[in-house]
């Protein structure tokens, strides 16, 4: 598989709203994961890790619509663009046409790092 | 200057319209720039070869207006997001609302690397 075919195959999996499909088909076993901030959760690696994150993600927030665009492919690496709309479970906020960006590394038909970019909060 | 600072320097003189500027204050003397497509422009390579580069984008097309977002800085790296109206020069042909992103890598202050995403062509 070329990084374009991972790119797209992966990118479809989070159309059809299957982030955990896509995750556990692609995510490579030593998977980095790099969010912008600081703090304990700024870095995670492992696939356990990141399911752990993922977990807690959707634990902590009703999802109600995600706008997935992409893949972008340069080289190794693409982007997907996500637009969501959301509620912070603990406090009731809600957040519309929030925008964030994945960028994603491949490595031998696998994703070995994302790294997530968006507006400061 | 942290890499944060970088970038927001950087992306100011952007949204002022000075890419030039921008080129010449912050491109590291060895810069990589790496687009989205085969053959001998996919990689630059230094200072010279991306004014080059850049000399030749603004002779052939004519742009309408560039909307500049961001930057979105996760570690080392920044985002910025681009919304383009141009018309290449040589066909006539008006693109309008374009998206391309530009994945920058801080270094001592400095970029590093540029490396572009958009829709393929």
């Amino acid at each position: 598989m070329t990084p374009k075919e991972t790119a797209e195959a992966f990118t479809a999996l989070l159309k059809a709203g299957d982030h955990e499909g896509a995750a556990r088909t692609f995510n490579a076993e030593d998977i980095v994961s790099l969010e912008a901030m600081e703090g304990p959760m700024a870095v995670c690696k492992g696939r356990a890790a990141l399911q752990a994150k993922g977990e807690w993600w959707y634990t902590n927030h009703e999802i109600h619509e995600v706008t997935t665009e992409g893949p972008f492919v340069n080289g190794d690496q693409f982007l997907v663009e996500f637009t969501m709309d959301f509620t912070i479970k603990a406090t009731g906020q809600r957040i519309q046409n929030s925008k964030e960006w994945g960028l994603y590394t491949v490595r031998d038909g696998k994703i070995a790092e994302e790294r997530f970019f968006y507006p400061s909060m």
